[in-house]
């Protein structure tokens, strides 16, 4: 059986990601699609619209076989951290390819700007250094610099300024220099720019634009009907009728303020990503804000970008340590969220293969070395109102991977 | 000018305490009467159900002519670190005088266990030592270790199984163990029991009984009227209309179990008053808990009082260490909260005498030796709601002492 895997959000998971699946099987000739999807808080520093449950669940009505979940510690940093991440854990699951979406979908661009950046990787590391001292923020030097040593050759190349280039070259990359033998290919996004704000065709949305419309005051499930399976649909709303609301960083808003409250610089700096002593810029700006939007806004400077603060503030709000965060730079397990009958074959013929344990039930694992994928999920859990919390908060050790 | 000092919660400030205040200016003839008052959080572990500018105000309306602050260091402990840090405050502020409220009134009995028991202090820490061992709570250990040495010629005096006559039993020790030039005297308290849980007079009424009948369901200030001075009756529906809610611990439940959620037993240990592994029992019940109420019960064992479970909460609550207690063993400042004309000319002829400083603006004073109190404060004030937050936020910044 061969295998090809995807590295997903599913923010929800709407149409565009049920051709990315669509074209995935029909590239590779794969006999199951397996996705690793971040878990409840995602690369941009949010916490997911919905739980993980519920969106491994929409992602199995939709085509993927078999579901896991990518650990915190590489869900919610930076492209290259995050896509070796879930590479480890693709190569850890045996699978044959990795597709990915990009804006041209074509695969050369990819393995040409690697092999000319592989050559120059101190330059680049020095540039980058330099453009820092600038006072730019890493994302841009990073992607600038990289867009500075392959411009000779690469004018009508990869687009580097693109944030799933950006990510596809980071997977790319983590292939090929840990040797896996895994082929890389790659999807053209269709339509929908993932910095749309606003709908561009009848049926292809962006997940960006999907959460605006879906969160907006005068917004509903309704009005984004037609970028949506049916099952996502259905499940979205099933998820609003259970626990009354969507998951968004407002709702989180209370608690990173009080925690922000009762901290002390010193202990502020121990948090993951706190850096540069900008702990102190955290706590000048908290007692005047009146809501998450507002704190981002007055922390806002040209060299963090938004992303690296709300991915500062979800460290806060999971009280994630620089120690502990250290002690994880390699996968050590694989949470499996669930299965389609065809998944389960998969798993049963290649199981013993795996380089890395399948958790699939929670208490027969190591505690110590999952607390923190368990306490993101717990923490996550206060973003639905009290009396609805419960079951969020005990799921990750009551239920069971889910099957199709 | 003579002055009488009291030591004092006022949660809320009711008949009771208007009734102490006249029997001590007329015990000691006493030209002006001070008060040392909790903070934003009180010695049973608990918010205080109004501000501490709404309760100094009530109190300069009714006969106290100088308000100042006990610090959160002293506010939130056992009775003896408790009256240690407010007989230091009223040394500090020049009173000829302390009177404290006794069941009797009679302040012989006070002197005579005094004696007693000041012969036998090796003998009684070893009594608790040994009391404690077989895990009884440390409030009934001391009382009853008391209680057995002071049984032979004590049997019709002191009660030491009475709240009231323990604290003032440490008051009285503190002022003589450290040879303070102050009288000590004491007034009997009027009819209601500290104990009791419903209203016993006309008039009279514990603060705890006027709380319970306030704060229940169908409960509302008018049903307290008759136990409170007009002025208090007043404060206490200004600050509802202002603030929308009294502070309950309820209010402050959904931030404990956020802060538990996120908290490792080892980070937790190292909060003031976590002992014996206890830190483990905190987090095993957190998740099971659907109230405050719910929590503490679930807590609760022979060992750990109630109140000791509530101030431990209190410390998660306000992220208060071991080591920032163990560094503010004796008042270091005095915050003033307000004065009438009386308090004003006193302050003006005493002032150079004292040998702490009074702090009337905060800006004025080094940050860092007030910061338990400023941050006490500002965790306080997230017991109102989001929208009418930031004036309580800020007031500890913002309010100059009430000048009546």
């Amino acid at each position: 059986m061969k295998a090809v895997g995807v590295v997903v959000e599913y923010n929800p998971f709407h149409n565009g990601h049920l051709y990315h699946i669509q074209k995935a099987k029909e590239l590779t000739d794969a006999d199951i699609v397996v996705a690793v999807m971040s878990g409840p808080f995602l690369q941009r520093g949010e916490p997911a619209l919905v739980s993980k449950w519920c969106r491994a669940e929409m992602a199995l009505e939709n085509g993927i076989d078999l579901i896991v979940e990518l650990p915190y510690s590489f869900a919610t940093q930076h492209a290259a951290v995050f896509a070796k991440g879930a590479v480890d854990i693709l190569q850890g699951l045996g699978c044959d390819y990795l597709c990915f979406g990009s804006e041209s979908g074509d695969i050369n661009e990819f393995s040409h700007t690697f092999l000319q950046l592989q050559e120059k990787q101190d330059e680049e590391n020095l540039l980058v250094k330099e453009l820092l001292k600038n006072g730019m923020s890493y994302p841009k030097a990073k992607s600038l610099a990289m867009q500075e040593l392959t411009s000779l050759e690469n004018d009508a190349g990869l687009n580097l300024s693109m944030p799933n280039n950006i990510l596809g070259y980071e997977y790319y990359k983590a292939v090929h220099t840990n040797h896996y033998p895994i082929e890389v290919c790659t999807v053209a996004r269709m339509k929908a720019d993932y910095h749309d704000k606003i709908f561009t065709s009848d049926t292809i949305a962006s997940a960006t634009s999907i959460r605006r419309a879906l969160l907006k005051e005068e917004g509903s499930l309704k009005t984004v009907e037609s970028f949506l399976p049916p099952a996502s649909f259905y499940l979205l709303q099933k998820y609003k009728e259970a626990y009354l609301s969507y998951h968004t960083w407002e709702n989180y808003w209370s608690y990173l303020k009080f925690r922000l409250l009762q901290s002390t610089a010193k202990e502020l700096s121990t948090i993951y990503e706190m850096e540069e002593g900008i702990e102190y810029r955290f706590l000048k700006y908290v007692k005047e804000a009146s809501s998450f939007h507002d704190y981002i806004r007055f922390l806002k400077t040209k060299r963090y970008t938004w992303t690296r603060l709300q991915r500062i503030c979800v460290h806060i709000l999971t009280n994630t340590k620089k120690e502990e965060m250290a002690a994880q730079s390699q996968p050590a397990y694989i949470r499996l969220l669930g299965t389609t009958a065809n998944g389960r074959y998969y798993l049963k013929e290649k199981k013993k293969q795996f380089a890395l344990p399948i958790i699939s039930k929670l208490s027969s694992f190591d505690k110590e070395k999952i607390a923190l994928d368990i306490r993101a999920s717990q923490i996550y859990s206060l973003g639905v109102p009290a009396a609805v919390q419960e079951r969020l908060l005990t799921m990750d050790y009551l239920q069971p991977p889910i099957m199709k």
